[in-house]
């Protein structure tokens, strides 16, 4: 069945994914139907909620472009204000609270930000064509409400070389060829969140580029499903749980992230998707755009927290225990490092100034700690809701034990704490506690939180840059009367 | 010679203070010019930064002021919008940058904005006065320009009990005596920020009341100078230091922060000075608006690490060192932390919210994250501070040693680091950061950022009522398919 | 085949575990043989080491027994000195080492010796055989070489109930009969480690009893395959890759740990087994002394520590930037935390008192203090594991994927780091640094750091306990000055 | 009056310091007898306690010497067993509890027991006469009880040149004479504790030369009243309030430590007290084996933070709060780090191993992560003190103010808290807090924390060559089943 653009709600976009028969690889085997795979669906569960929220609550997820006039997806809006951006971490963190994990549409949404101004900027200098073609290609996207997917993580090899000096010139993504038609591209990207479930990818240099890396600076956008892409699907701890008959052991049945390595082998781009194609006197420029918007993305995360702090508060209800001075003090504390990341973020997205493009940027500064802190607090968070869980989040039986007539009724008698609490509800959140600490969400609420958006030396190294060091130097010698201070 | 209001400079404004016969007391003696002490004057330079600023930079820091349409001081303005309360953050930050210590105008601003909102609430109730008399009293000192500080900390003697349960019932601010004129007050308010250093003190109670606790339920204004106060100055560690013939040991010779036990023996307060009596069921929200508001502004803390941090930097360049990794690395941590309550901070100011008084009041979670955090960041800032110094910083002699002709030359010589670096620079750096970390200015960097506007567990308690525990369960058990779940 | 008596290495060992017949559950199905079953080998494994490593660094891993004057093995043995209880730690740690997981023999052994002196001073003031019985069956297990498993936890039902409070009487382990040749058992005890592949349990209460839980107070020896018995076995996460065909994916594939839920459905104890039955005035002291050992035996995750910090060491070489100096600082950290356990738990061993039973009891305060850091301290060597590894540890695709003819030379082409590097070999150490933080051995090396030998907060109980505040006030009071100190 | 050797108290020990003429300056001007001066007196006090604690527990702080047969002071003693060195500690941490300061004599214990198996070492190798030399030096001293100072830390000056490439030659201690009877030295050691109030000081190098460093590589013993050496004393904050009427704001009024900077002009070492000249490829083992003893010796802070931690319980008290939960939590939470410290130094010490000397040297690794934690957690045990005191610790008026006829009884009533506390008993614990936290002993528990015995880098560095990478490596990639693993 032909899709009927705009997709307007979650069914309709889970269906338009259907037929594509994208070349996905998962446990050694091609997945005829990535909608229908136990699980690789969670993940697209995870999208689909980001429709459905925006017909839920369109004032938090839905706004009017200013490029088409009509009222679109906030995930695919260019921002035109500081408010714009506060608006995302909103529906941030209210998708995190509905999702328990990551639901991968946020790197589109800072990929086209990151572009807009970019491409702009980029045109003004080399009088090149791009931003016109992305301004299209954004009215396009807005207008059928796809999923973008940003494509930047090349395998980088090893990691003391630049792209061209790499024994296998592939190891970063790089256009092998231009014809009158587009370019070619060959190379792969590394643990691409959200790429399967997507319309459209955007491929995108990963870090600044010297004269010779020439071929490597290239932006384009390309339909998920064009030919030579394969998708090779990265394993979470505990997916196979997610293929088990009983949904007992999932912990959150309904939603998980994905990511996958994705492979170009001389993919086609006609020109009109090209955003950029040798100009890497930019292409730090994007990176760090883009790193600025997707740090403070990382908002999201406190919608994760919630629930995990939610999570752990139940249990300690079902263990008997809610009251202890101990416990409380606890739940503070997980609140605290949430709500750190949260004010950060939504303090970058307020502290915004326009760019020569009139698309709004948000403070540099504040989203590189905002993103450290997300490298380790919900570590920090997890640790906490474990403590609160007790052993039982990582000794339970299987659901099959649960399940069986040989030891069912023993677990049932065993695993009761007061009278009132179902041992089943109790399992089940016990099960959430893990997926998020330990299984598969585990992978989007820490490892994740590690390194998307950039592994914690990027921001410290980002932070240094910004510090502003000398001004402060001012400012202490002027305090301690050093003759060459300079006057304020 | 008469004041002539209203105060447009720093100069005026310290001229304003002189001859006000104030029954100050210091080391034992009382002092007969406050504005002419060594150790005081350096509280009264940092709060007559905050008129030269406003001339130097009016848009940072002054505002119209709705109320009578005149520029102002933004430390005298009544928040009308989320920007507003943003603004003071950044002006607060300018003055900890500027004056590397507290400027003590902070308590005043905040207690107008709390009151503005309370009084109008508690007029709608119970039918009372008192918002049109604080509107026409902060009309008064809007056009004068004064400085008003803000006396709320009760000494409270036993923590265990009310304040009418005390032995001592003066150990609580309250009404000895009513008539025509107004009430009488008895009782004292201690470690009071910048008291002596201003025109007029709002009393206020320090916590929630009870029915039997009427008397102690008392807002007013009163002048500095009005009959029957006593003030006590707080020492600080190495006050004297002020005091000696060198300024090279101050590390900071013009600025500090000022704390005094303010006792008030039978003060008389007007009726049209009077914005509570009586009225316990509002002494809470008074004490929950003020500390909402005042906990946002530690963000001024920002501006004392920027100098601190500064001065880190400096030492390391001083000593040899600035390209280290560990060093560059320990100053990216301490701007990390810094920014970590500048973001909190600034974030709180920007989800304010409008109260029935139209006075904006900011986010209390966010702006009890953020004095949370101030409690402990600034003791790690310090702590690396003292790092980068090297020992030095706590074992060296004295200024005396330093300018005698019997060792001032060996101390030349053996503390000579680099050619190019003047050993009485290295000192005064040396010093300045001593004076932040265990000095004067130590005090007010971490003393004062661990109790002013409440100590940490008065951030957890408040923490723990704002953490919506209830919806954050439902999250997690709407995610576990947990039957009892309620629906989104 | 008979098993014979002693055993003298691990491939004995394991063989005597064979053909018992247990009711062990897993996965929902009864397991024919547990020594055969893939999920459950690698655990009988690193029991198996205990073995091995006694054969071939028999100073290290044996010593000569006073009760019998043979030769056994290290965790059989009743300490008689400081230095016994030290060797106990450098035993764990090389354990550690070898196995990088929990070899699940350190809880017998704590039993064992806190059983020695419990019972010793149980009988002097009960006048009860339970010495003499003990020190029989200790004679019996060192000169068969048995594996002691020890049985502490009960499910507890309703914390905030005693156990004869309980709804359901089973929920704490109980005597339901007395006759003249024993006693009968019911209830269970939850996540045993090592019980399965024990040839013995010893059963323990869980808590300090009061006189009515009377029937609570038991300890008694039981084989491993005495009737009445069912074994529910705790799934880990990632459990089912070690029964996936490649072993590529199992991060550590010949070790584990192991977690049992335990039920004893009226099992049988003749009274030369008993070792308490009724006398609940000493439970408390039992447990006491129990978790004094045992939360020094912790060391042993200094040695799984050390294997995480030699896998990141190790990928941070594969992926080319080992000399970088944040890398560099983050092995150091890693280290100094890691030593922070062992130091303070060969403190606690080194401090060890005599108890009137001659067996040696190590330092409690420091004991607590040792496992409160184990509470913590390997979760941040994990997450800077996680950080040192890249965001591949978390993204990594299936093994059958590498080994497919469909996409294994995409793999092997993409995920090349530098020309020595074999990418199987990076993929291998990239999963065992997900099996230590994520996979199945994250549940020993984190989950039960955490909730082993009780969780935080029972440490910070015994903490207060033992600080000695009354002492230290007067240490301050002296030096203060105050005239009611108490004279040195 | 002539001293009579072997001093056998405090207050012997004190009169032998009378009457030395030694050229010390303070503030300005040259100390008549440092003995009587009230700033530098307390400093004597906290040595005086050295020779006193031997005399009440002489099984405590004194030991028989192997070289003379005589009961001596452990301070002066050789260490001959691990036992040895764990006696230092409890002794070290006795005295911390008495003295709630730094007592000043471990640095000459340490430089005795490291020079011992360096002199022997460097003897072996170039057939030199020093270890002999030092025996009957310390023969001497030990006879005598004498305080013995180390004097190791240069003044650098620029820090990225070596001692033979500075600008001045002297910012180095170095040999400008060598003839018949000795050495000329010259230079200066900067923040020595505990000299003035010594009676022989031993000069070491602080770091590893290099061959053109040779003068620079000199030991040798110098009795403190030599001719030629200058001492100025180092200022301490809040020092002056020592020399104030009252002792009521002193905090600590019988004890604190010492810092000077000594320069040495030209003086006179004869060959008999020195121990190395010129050897320079035996610097770097002294520093090594130096810090190697000294950074354990740094359990002597969990003595000093016993009494903060008693300061801290005895302020809660007072406030009438000591039974919150979460003030009995910071408590333990103290108590936790403090014993963090001293069970690791213990450690340190127990793992001691015997020099080709005999003499024993402890653990480097666990000396150094001690002296790690000891830059970090006093700080962290400071502020919660700092906590717990409330804002009056720094707020608090003078001593005067309190003794006065003005006010004194207006304090008096408003500092009031529970009945049957005296006012001046809070005073007093107050004023502990700050001088522990801000005052003159924060100096020694806090920055001298930091610095002593090498900065925070230093350790890690010595961590990272101490750490066995390579060993760690392999037991990760066995485990990992990697071929290239080095079988076990």
């Amino acid at each position: 069945m032909a899709t009927t653009w705009p997709l307007t709600s979650g069914a309709e976009y889970i269906d338009s994914l259907r037929g594509r028969d994208l070349a996905v690889y998962l446990h050694g085997e091609r997945v005829a139907e990535p909608v229908d795979h136990p699980i690789i669906r969670p993940s697209i569960n995870a999208v689909a909620e980001t429709y459905d929220l925006a017909a839920r609550e369109p004032e938090l997820a839905t706004t009017i472009s200013p490029l088409t006039g009509e009222r679109i997806n906030r995930f695919l809006h260019v921002a035109a204000s500081a408010d714009d951006l506060v608006a995302q971490n909103m529906m941030q963190r209210k998708l995190g609270q509905l999702t328990g994990t990551c639901f991968q549409r946020c790197v589109g949404m800072d990929a086209l930000n990151a572009l807009y101004s970019v491409t702009f900027e980029l045109d003004a200098k080399h009088d090149t064509p791009y931003h016109g073609r992305l301004r299209e290609f954004i009215k396009l996207v807005q207008s059928r409400n796809c999923v973008i997917g940003g494509a930047m993580t090349d395998p980088k090899g090893d990691r003391s070389k630049a792209p061209h000096q790499q024994s296998d010139p592939d190891l970063f993504v790089h256009v092998v060829e231009r014809n009158d038609e587009g370019v070619v591209i060959r190379g792969a990207k590394a643990h691409q969140t959200g790429c399967i479930n997507s319309h459209w990818l955007i491929v995108m240099p990963t870090m600044r580029l010297g004269p010779e890396d020439r071929d490597y600076a290239v932006i384009g956008a390309i339909p998920v499903d064009a030919p030579g892409i394969t998708y090779i699907y990265g394993r979470q701890s505990c997916d196979t749980r997610s293929a088990e008959p009983s949904s007992l052991d999932r912990g959150n049945p309904r939603f998980s992230g994905q990511e996958a390595l994705v492979i170009f082998d001389d993919v086609f781009i006609p020109w009109d998707r090209v955003f950029m194609d040798g100009e890497v006197d930019f292409a730090a420029m994007l990176v760090e755009r883009f790193t600025c918007y997707h740090r403070r993305s990382y908002v999201c995360k406190t919608g994760v927290g919630d629930v995990l702090i939610g999570a752990a508060a139940t249990i300690a209800d079902y263990n008997g225990v809610p009251k202890a001075s101990h416990i409380r003090d606890k739940l503070v504390e997980m609140t605290h490092l949430n709500e750190t990341i949260y004010g950060i973020g939504i303090a970058s997205s307020h502290q915004a100034q326009a760019t020569k493009s009139g698309c709004y940027l948000n403070d540099d500064m504040l989203a590189n700690v905002c993103k450290h802190h997300v490298t380790k607090l919900p570590y920090e968070i997890a640790r906490l809701a474990q403590d609160l869980a007790g052993g039982l989040v990582a000794t339970l039986p299987s659901a099959a034990d649960l399940e069986s007539d040989a030891v069912g009724a023993l677990l049932e008698k065993y695993l009761k704490t007061r009278d009132e609490v179902d041992v089943r509800d109790r399992w089940k959140i016990l099960r959430l506690i893990e997926n998020m600490t330990l299984g598969r969400n585990a992978v989007g609420y820490l490892t994740e939180s590690m390194h998307g958006a950039g592994s914690p030396q990027a921001q410290r190294i980002q932070i240094a840059r910004a510090m502003q060091l000398d001004a402060k130097k001012q400012l202490a010698k002027r305090l301690a009367d050093i003759e060459d201070a300079e006057p304020e």
